[in-house]
């Protein structure tokens, strides 16, 4: 029974998700599903990426949270347009989640869409929410265990960005094994070390979103 | 339809979760469950806090992760009873897991059951397992924004332990702003702060888990 309606409630949620990417297609939106344990960085990261890219590219955030709208606001302060999802009890997105709130956004102003799950290592991983990629944090003071702990989320992400690069003189934290450790789980995840705090490595993942954009011709200019 | 399953789900939880308790206070253990983000110390915390206790009080461990028995393998090497529970997908223990591996302990030998929960900081809140008192941690790297963010665990636990207080001078983790946004969910949430890394403040921590056990004539010797 269990297993059962945890599958249905997976394939509808799917099916959402599809839809939601279809949307963003004819939008000629890029969407960046982002994901991490709580405290692990995102919306710092987020701040200072809007801020390095909003020039060039024309960013829309989606910020979801059990509670409160703090992280919203932060966002905001950035001007660019940005959209509150409390979930109230729920641990993690869902197709439709983003699908309720699209209608709030400028989808046709937009070229990179990036969506800030809930915090959490697990849920957000299974549910689609209609992303072109998954991109996870992981904080160097979270600890080198958790690619073997929580597999799934390393095994659906494109990218592994390792946070909090600065404190790494304090911790314990090895970094080789974490990239051992995540490549065994997923051959293909890109991995970039940075600290949004300090800002060092900011520009190798700002590249890496400019690159994900080039080839539906957005650096230039948004075309559809 | 989604509201009443969840309704009935966390009720069949609360049964059998009352009936743990039972069993559990039939063979006379105080039980911890302990819970926390990601990568907040819980493993790191359990080895010295029964290497600190193992001595005077009787220690038995259950081990919840998603993959992995990494953490029972380090709790097996202080020497005392433990048990891992691999949830597979599931992001938190329930009544029932526990339930399930029950027979696995030597309960009428063990004082102090500590059940070490699934790292996430939503919904292990939401499932009791048959405790006396849900324990959570939070880190200092996490970011002092947690408590209004997460507001359940930590209306639902009885002491807060502030973590990895070694790395506060590289963080603007505001300790005052933690406890005040804590109480204000939770006017009765007990504070700490230790680093169970160096093991500032671990003695407070070890006597507040005495005085638990105090009541019951557990430090003088198992009585029932």
């Amino acid at each position: 029974m269990k297993v059962r309606l945890v599958k249905n409630i997976l394939e509808v949620n799917d099916r959402i998700a599809r839809e939601n990417r279809m949307i963003f297609d004819q939008n000629g939106i890029f969407v960046i599903n982002m994901m991490s344990a709580p405290g692990a960085g995102k919306t710092t990261l987020l701040e200072k990426t809007i801020n390095a890219l909003k020039d060039r590219i024309s960013i829309g955030v989606i910020e979801g949270d059990i509670a409160t709208t703090r992280d919203a606001e932060k966002i905001e302060a950035t001007g660019v347009p940005v959209v509150q999802i409390n979930t109230g009890s729920a641990c993690h997105l869902d197709g439709n989640m983003i699908r309720g709130i699209m209608d709030d956004l400028p989808l046709s102003e937009i070229e990179l869409l990036i969506i800030e799950n809930v915090g959490n290592l697990v849920c957000p991983a299974e549910f689609n929410v209609g992303e072109n990629a998954k991109v996870m944090l992981l904080s160097a003071t979270e600890g080198d265990d958790k690619p073997l702990k929580y597999p799934l989320m390393f095994s659906e992400a494109s990218l592994l960005l390792i946070n909090k690069i600065d404190l790494l003189p304090y911790t314990n934290f090895d970094t080789a094994k974490v990239k051992k450790d995540s490549h065994s789980i997923n051959p293909n995840l890109e991995i970039l070390e940075l600290s949004a705090k300090t800002g060092k490595g900011m520009e190798q993942w700002c590249n890496w979103l400019e690159q994900k954009l080039v080839p539906l011709g957005y650096i230039a200019g948004k075309t559809l």
